[in-house]
């Protein structure tokens, strides 16, 4: 039996998708999010269940072993931004779907746990995990496309890290088919177990590599009883730390977002979505949005807010501010930060990076690198924005205003990312803060990771997929 | 050169002790904490620095290579209590202790960031963070003498872990020596980074079998401004989980401790340390102690506190409480709670568990194994206590009250144990929460943990100390 056929016997015949199918469109698959590779796949498969996984993976390995040029890239919601979850155009590789497998397995109130499969949609999740009277924390931007098991694969961040930290912090346990097509049974909901080495951590963040997460058991919080959305005018970068500072202080855990935003990132928003009606930035090179979330009622929130806010109008880190009224207002707050993103988009091409810096470090970075891309490419804006309060900035460099975005991207990418990541190299930083490597940062790894890491990397693909089966050429190259 | 000599050109004659030495006693690096097992090392090697560790580990791989069987157990305060940290009888193994590695190299208060070396005493770590305005959490019992280093090869948990996490949670880099000699720098102060696989994870609960940690960068958080404690009698161990759920929802991310106390554990303590004056621990099965800390100040934090014990009086799952009304009283409570590793010493011998549940079925677990103990072992005494807001019960079992100690643990201890680890096996928990493996558990975990996992592991241990030089025989057997 062939290794279609094989995969159709795992699976069901309708469940195997190839070019060779009459009509079959598998573009979805194939193509990434941003649009910058469309791959070729020998066939999509969607398992069902993780027996069937395990089959999926079995049935390729063997094929390997028998000499075929065949690998498996597996896939959640195709939102990755950094080419990690979509084939090459090579025509040898499996493309592995999990969004059949979606259903919550279980909830447990009094454990504060969810047990969810990998294809379960983050919105889905979030949903069910509300309906019960509980809070799952993490939030982003694909949060209604993207599922459970790409936010594992990549360690996704999002808007909350500053309280809730990231997918990584949010997960107890998992199931993962190993490259071998074994079932590791790691489902555990239990917040201490020191029985041997870390093999959850390992897979989250490996993008697929080490192994296919099919389930996983994530916590879950107490609902707040508030949640108050304020938006503050800051002088300097330097003055952005120290109300972060401040906030860190006066609200304690109850901090839950801090994001940055320059002038320039506000003004496309302004410019391209003016229906928006994006507050205070004309006067101020930056905004920052804060979150409280609050354990006891809104009235209580709203004080806490005030004391930090009048603080820090005293010290001059802060020289407006409104807070949100009401959720309506608040969501507006947020969807002008999340409208950044697209605002940048229709202003044409920019040269997007997803970097990390200490955050004592943050205004230095920022001050010299734009200084050093002023001076190499005259004109050229800055659409920097981020969650500051992990250190986490996407700073975008968009053309001159009357330079052609296409040419730009053709001309200065490659320079561009080296003085930004020599940059960020120099200031103890991370040219991947939530993004993760795929196959857009493999080839940087070497120059910005240390030595020695990188060859236990490689030293741990080589003991647990020996033969690179898993998403071969993402991570280590 | 001999090794010895090699080590002593590698650290310094003064910092080579061995059992040729006229005058030298050893005794306190071969001797564990628990005095379980008295070990023989070849030397004691007390390095200064990373570079030292790297030469030490170099010159002992080196004379391994060469046919000569020896082998490095790394050592922090020597406080483990799973035989982790001691060399074992042969006379080949080099005792690697890091307590001359304990300066504070840097602190970044904008960044919420300490970085230490692995031989600070955690105690010290404390008081630095505390002398700089913030809050270092990992908190146990063996503050004193224990070091960061041990906590992280341990990945120890302690009392506020219900809060912060375990000492996995708190750490952001580490810096490590290979089982190669060399030495990896990731000393990241970031949030977020995810440029590869999660190495930081793998190293920290590998109890040295993997590297050897010789510094880390550690998050700091706000000091808050008022901490309060309770102390509840709570009519049984569901009702005890019910609080649980009420003191999430009232107090949020507040709740920094809670733990639980049973009624034998408890006049233990009263019988041993009457000076002590337990509260409400008569009339009651179960007693749980609370922490709730503020950012605001202490006026609101026992507002706080007040309205939780209300609504849980109201519910009926407290019967009587106490709030310490000042640092001293609740210092008072805390030792009681700490008393109890003291007090049932004092009675005797007993069999010792630290195991975790999901806390959703702990009141089964508990009800179900104190009836088959009680079956097993007529008049059994049960010293059951611990954090209970993480899963984790030290589920001690003392002898009945006119048996000889010594033997009972000599006709039960391998019986008790398999009885309880089955027990916790079928309800989903872990037979280690947060001691570790050690040599004491190394052979439990065959039977107890998933064979997939345990296969990924001897792979990875495989794949990073392929001569098996860094503390062999313990994690893995």
């Amino acid at each position: 039996m062939n290794l279609i056929d094989q995969l159709r016997a795992a699976v069901g015949t309708a469940n195997v998708l190839t070019h060779d199918d009459p009509g079959a469109d598998l573009s979805p698959w194939e193509q990434d999010w941003r649009k910058r590779v469309r791959g070729k796949a020998l066939a999509v498969v969607r398992p069902g269940s993780t027996d069937e996984v395990a089959s999926v993976v079995r049935a390729v390995a063997a094929a390997r072993a028998a000499g075929q040029s065949v690998s498996i890239v597996p896939q959640g919601g195709n939102t990755g931004l950094v080419v990690g979850g979509v084939p090459d155009a090579s025509g040898t590789q499996v493309l592995l779907t999990l969004q059949r497998m979606n259903r919550v397995r279980a909830i447990d109130p009094a454990n504060l746990t969810i047990t969810v499969e990998a294809g379960c949609v983050l919105q889905n999740l979030q949903k069910v995990a509300d309906d019960a009277g509980f809070l799952f924390p993490l939030s982003l931007g694909a949060e209604g496309s993207c599922t459970i098991g790409g936010n594992l694969g990549t360690n996704a961040g999002g808007t909350q890290v500053v309280r809730y930290g990231n997918t990584r912090e949010l997960c107890l346990g998992l199931e993962v088919v190993t490259a071998q097509g074994e079932i590791w049974s790691g489902l555990t909901g239990l917040r201490k177990d020191n029985t041997g080495y870390d093999l959850r951590d390992l897979f989250i963040g490996a993008e697929g590599t080490l192994g296919v997460v099919t389930a996983a058991t994530m916590k879950l919080y107490p609902r707040p009883a508030a949640q108050l959305t304020a938006w503050a005018a800051v002088p300097s970068m330097d003055h952005a730390v120290q109300l972060l500072g401040l906030a860190h202080q006066h609200l304690g855990a109850g901090l839950t977002g801090f994001e940055v935003m320059g002038q320039f990132a506000l003004s496309l928003v302004d410019k391209h979505y003016p229906q928006l009606r994006v507050p205070l930035w004309r006067d101020t090179p930056w905004c920052v949005l804060l979150e409280n979330a609050d354990s006891e009622n809104e009235q209580h929130a709203r004080a806490q807010f005030e004391t930090l806010l009048e603080r820090a109008l005293e010290q001059g880190c802060v020289t407006d501010a409104v807070v949100a009224e009401n959720l309506s207002q608040a969501k507006g707050l947020w969807h002008i930060r999340e409208s950044i993103t697209m605002a940048q988009a229709e202003e044409g091409h920019n040269i997007k990076h997803d970097i990390s810096i200490p955050v004592s470090r943050i205004p230095t970075f920022v001050a010299e690198t734009d200084a050093l891309l002023a001076r190499e490419i005259p004109g050229v804006r800055m659409v920097d924005f981020g969650h500051l309060g992990d250190g986490n900035l996407h700073y975008n460099v968009q053309a001159p205003e009357d330079a052609d975005g296409q040419a730009f991207l053709r001309d200065w990418e490659e320079r561009v990312n080296t003085l930004v990541f020599d940059q960020v190299l120099r200031h103890h930083g991370s040219i991947s803060a939530e993004h993760g490597v795929g196959e857009l940062k493999v080839h940087k790894l070497p120059t910005y990771k240390d030595p020695t890491a990188l060859a236990m990397m490689r030293s741990l693909k080589r003991a647990l997929d020996p033969h690179n089966l898993l998403n071969p050429g993402r991570v280590l190259a």
